[in-house]
């Protein structure tokens, strides 16, 4: 994250009143997920990775989405007690049936099993079928951290992003998340959508009136666009890139390459089919495949070469990136470092939450019987 | 490819004079690879890469590359009778060491290792070190298709790219290829740079006096530039995403992974010490690895479903892509449709090359005693 994006963050703190601190928002969380039904230890997991993203700064998966996935609860189309399996196999790669869970708990279990995988023959891929919403990609990979694995994550997601060339929405945000671990430095951790603009700026940028640069959003005919609510007026995001001259091609065939890989290889819904995370859409009555798809994967690293060796260099790309020379005033990032910099901040002075959101989960508080 | 590099491809093909059959630059090329010292195998698979970019309307990675090739020989930089080998390994992974050959070689050979692992278990990933430049990505991943395998290729490069906020060349345009099987359709072959803008357009918009859009290169300040020729003069290719509002930060974590998993997991150069292609610029004294590296992969389908469901999934996915709105006037394109028309055109009407590569063959040819 950068200066614009932290700017984006303090306009949108400014236009908070309310601060919670991680358990303020972790208890809450836990209560509503358990009085959908969802096991203790799911409850936890779900709650975990939701918060992660407050904790980071990517405040458009966090609680902001609870009241969304209590939502798809009530509309039947989250199952709380999931039979999570492996549907079918090889010793390195595998899909998962998320059986409708919550893909909070799902994506956890299915990396659980590529770390395994993983452990056993150097490395495990498996690809999700029949899940939700994922939460940030970045929290799934980062579980093969600790066991110095190398962890990847991707997920498709409802339709918001026109192909090059196209007016129709075909493809997700898709985001790819790719964790690395490294020595006496922290960890690379990469975790972006496909497109140029995420939804959630846009949002930002409706609430406070600004106007979005041109190269995020097309309006329905396909004219460049500057319009944030331009996506409500059938308009729609345009691939990492922008346009073809800006080679938005490129990510049109990274958004592609996510969806075939999570949903056209686990037997989940692809492309414009993929299931809309906002309760009030209907589901395509036919459907190409079984709800959401995501996949991940788990690379050990002793499988190429000597861990410590590989830390050294690690360390030493990591070090030679930050002094690389800049006269811009402002220090070359490693991925991950803007995230580490406001779970620092976070967990210090409490996470921001804006009205809209606090009256979302006050409403979900009194739906279940319970204080927020 | 869409329409603009179309008409680059026409402006560069107006500019030449020279057409060839595919059959007349395969001859020769194998010949001078043989000439080289290269075994009769290595040098029709050398050939056989090189001659499929000029196939593809990838000129930049066709035999107007051979010469360099030749002056890298010249330099003792490529070893033409590599011992190619496995130097670490598990079932699924391991690091191929390419003992300074051809990467025109070397990337077949450690593809056919990650083919032959996903066989066994399911799926393969080779880290590849101490080989040179290896023609384009997409040929390599392609290798899987016939063995209904999805196949992932990438590379490091010579340091051309800045990082966001930086001024320096940190990354190659490290490019990345996915190649995925369908059924009655073609298949869809991803292969681009992570830059914005490869560096070959900016060769071709020189030669035709041409300036480039924005947000293709800076120039050795940081400043936006549209002179192609800024390279020359300290400046730098953008990562895709152009700048840090177009979220250019997400190129760079692409090029970074494409660096990390190529180099830091093999033991090759890594960012700036990636060698250069070209011969007059000197070795690093102090190397951090061997030669430069690239990164495999072979994902075998039915180690996720059976292959007849992907397929019919995956030609679904292909027809309704192709099937998406516009008003351009332009259809929405798969991956691989525009170099696959390309080569259809180029098989039966020739390649054509430019006066300075036909130059650079004809000089080849005499230092070999050949005729061109």
């Amino acid at each position: 994250m950068g200066d614009d994006e932290q700017k984006l963050l303090i306009t949108f703190a400014a236009y908070t009143s309310h601060m919670y601190f991680y358990n303020q928002l972790a208890d809450f969380t836990y209560s509503v997920f358990t009085k959908m039904g969802c096991p203790s230890d799911d409850a936890r997991q779900a709650t975990e990775v939701l918060i992660a993203a407050d904790l980071r700064g990517i405040d458009s998966h966090g609680v902001a989405r609870l009241a969304g996935y209590v939502r798809l609860w009530e509309a039947d189309r989250i199952n709380p007690t999931p039979d999570i399996k492996l549907v079918h196999q090889s010793p390195s790669t595998g899909v998962v049936d998320g059986d409708a869970g919550l893909g909070l708990v799902v994506a956890p279990k299915a990396m659980k099993i590529a770390i395994n995988k993983a452990s056993m023959v150097g490395s495990g891929w498996i690809s999700i079928k029949n899940s939700n919403h994922f939460g940030i990609a970045g929290y799934h990979a980062a579980m093969c951290l600790e066991h110095d694995i190398i962890g990847m994550s991707m997920t498709n997601a409802s339709p918001l992003v026109a192909p090059t060339f196209s007016t129709e929405r075909m493809l997700g945000t898709n985001p790819i998340a790719i964790a690395i671990p490294a020595g006496q430095q922290p960890p690379f951790i990469a975790d972006f959508a496909t497109a140029t603009a995420a939804n959630g700026k846009l949002e930002i940028l409706q609430r406070t009136g600004g106007s979005a640069p041109t190269g995020w959003v097309q309006d329905s005919e396909g004219n460049p666009s500057t319009d944030p609510g331009e996506l409500k007026k059938g308009g729609s995001l345009l691939p990492l890139g922008s346009d073809r001259e800006h080679s938005s091609h490129k990510g049109y065939c990274l958004g592609s390459t996510v969806d075939i890989l999570s949903a056209v290889l686990s037997g989940a819904n692809f492309g414009p089919w993929a299931p809309p995370f906002v309760s009030f859409l209907p589901l395509d009555p036919q459907p190409v495949g079984e709800g959401l798809g995501h996949f991940i994967g788990a690379l050990r690293i002793d499988g190429f070469r000597e861990v410590s060796e590989f830390k050294k260099n690690m360390d030493r790309w990591i070090e030679r990136f930050r002094q690389s020379k800049t006269t811009q005033h402002k220090n070359v990032l490693i991925p991950g470092d803007p995230e580490r910099a406001i779970e620092k901040e976070r967990r210090k002075t409490g996470i921001p939450l804006n009205e809209k959101v606090v009256d979302d989960l006050q409403t979900v508080a009194s739906r279940f019987g319970l204080q927020f």
